[in-house]
C-alpha cells in the first residue's frame, strides 16, 4: 500500500470530502492534512494548478479531484473494474463537477444583489436541470446507486454535494430545491448517509 | 468487443475528437455518427445532459467526454492500467476541461466588444496560467507524454486542444500564445500530430 497524504480544506464537504470518505470506508491509512483557510493563500501557488485537493502518493502529487477519487476508489474497492460501469461512475462524478464550477464561481461575488440574481439564475436554470437529469440517470440504473449496483465513489461525491444543497447553507439556494426537483436524490443521499461506514466516519 | 456508436459534431476537434482518434488508433470498429449543427437543437433534449459526445455501448448510453475517453482508452490500449499513471492521465484530461468550460461559454457572447474583452481576460488569466502549469507537469513527467511514458488519451485530448489554440481560429486568442507561454506543449502537439496513426487518421 502506498504512503498517502490528502491535502484539503478543514471542512466536512467540498471537492476533497469524497476521497476522505472512500479512504476511511476502505480502511486505507492516510495523512489527512487539513489546510486552515488562512494558510491557503500562501500554499496555493505551490500546488500544480492553484487548487486543492491534492493527493501525494509516495511523494508524487496528483491533482484534480475526480482523478483522486478514482485513484482512492481503486484502492478502497469503491470504483468499478468493469469499464462500462466505470464510465457510468465517471459520468455522475463529472456532472457534479460541471455544476459545481458555476456555483463555486459565485463565492467570489461580493455584491449582495448580484449574488442573489446569479444564484437564482443558477437555481432556475442549470442547477434544476442537472438535478433532474442526474435523478433520471439514477432511476435508469435502478434508483439505488449510480454504477455497479453498489456504493462507489460516484455515490459519495453526489452525496456530499446533495447534502450541501439540502443544508440551506448556500444563500439563495432553497433547502427544498432537491426534494422538489429530484426527490430520488434525497432518497439516495439518505441511503449513503445511513451507510454503516459513512455513519461511523461522521461519529 | 461491444458494438459502439459515438455521436458528436461533424468537425475535426472539440470534446469528441480524442475518442474518435483513440478508437481509430486502437483499430476498434465503431459507428461514427456526425451530427450536423442544424440537427443539434432537436437532438439536444434527448441526450442525458443536453450535451455531446455520447457513446452507445451495446445500446447503453454513456455521457461525459472524459469518461468516454477513459472507456475507449481502455479498449484501445491507450489508458494506463497502473492507478497512479491513470490518475496523471486523468489530471491532464481534467485540466483541459477546466479551461475549456469558460472558453466554450464565450461562444454564446454576441456583442463583439464583450467577446473581445472576455476572451482577452481569459488569455491573460486562466488560459496562460493553465498552459504554463500543464507544460510544467509535462516537463516533470519527462516532457514527452503526460502519463505512462507513452501515448495515452491524455495526449490526444491535449493535442486536440492545443492544435485549436494554435490555429488562430479562435478570435482574440493569438496563434502565438502557446509558443510564447508553453513551448513544450507545441513540441508535444507536434509529437502527437506526427504519430503514425494520428497522421493516418487525418489522411
Amino acid at each position: 500500500m502506498p504512503t498517502l497524504k490528502l491535502t484539503y480544506f478543514d471542512m466536512h464537504g467540498g471537492r476533497g470530502e469524497a476521497a476522505r470518505l472512500a479512504l476511511f470506508i476502505g480502511g486505507i491509512p492516510f495523512e489527512d492534512r487539513r489546510v486552515p483557510f488562512g494558510e491557503w493563500g500562501a500554499m496555493k501557488p505551490q500546488t500544480p494548478y492553484g487548487a486543492i485537493p491534492i493527493l501525494e502518493v509516495d511523494g508524487e502529487v496528483i491533482a484534480h479531484s475526480n482523478g483522486i477519487n478514482r485513484f482512492v476508489g481503486k484502492l478502497a474497492g469503491l470504483y468499478p473494474t468493469d469499464p462500462l460501469q466505470a464510465a457510468l461512475c465517471d459520468e455522475a462524478m463529472g456532472v457534479v463537477e460541471d455544476i459545481a464550477v458555476p456555483i463555486v464561481a459565485t463565492f467570489g461575488i461580493s455584491d449582495p444583489a448580484e449574488l442573489k440574481s446569479t444564484r437564482e439564475a443558477l437555481v432556475d436554470g442549470p442547477l434544476s436541470f442537472y438535478l433532474d437529469r442526474l435523478a433520471k440517470r439514477l432511476a435508469k440504473r435502478g434508483g439505488q446507486y449510480f454504477a455497479d449496483g453498489r456504493l462507489t465513489v460516484a455515490d459519495l461525491k453526489v452525496f456530499v454535494w446533495i447534502r450541501h444543497l439540502r443544508s440551506g447553507n448556500l444563500d439563495h439556494v432553497p433547502a427544498d430545491l432537491v426534494p422538489r426537483v429530484a426527490p430520488l436524490l434525497v432518497e439516495h443521499c439518505d441511503r449513503v448517509r445511513d451507510h454503516v461506514q459513512v455513519r461511523a466516519y461522521y461519529q
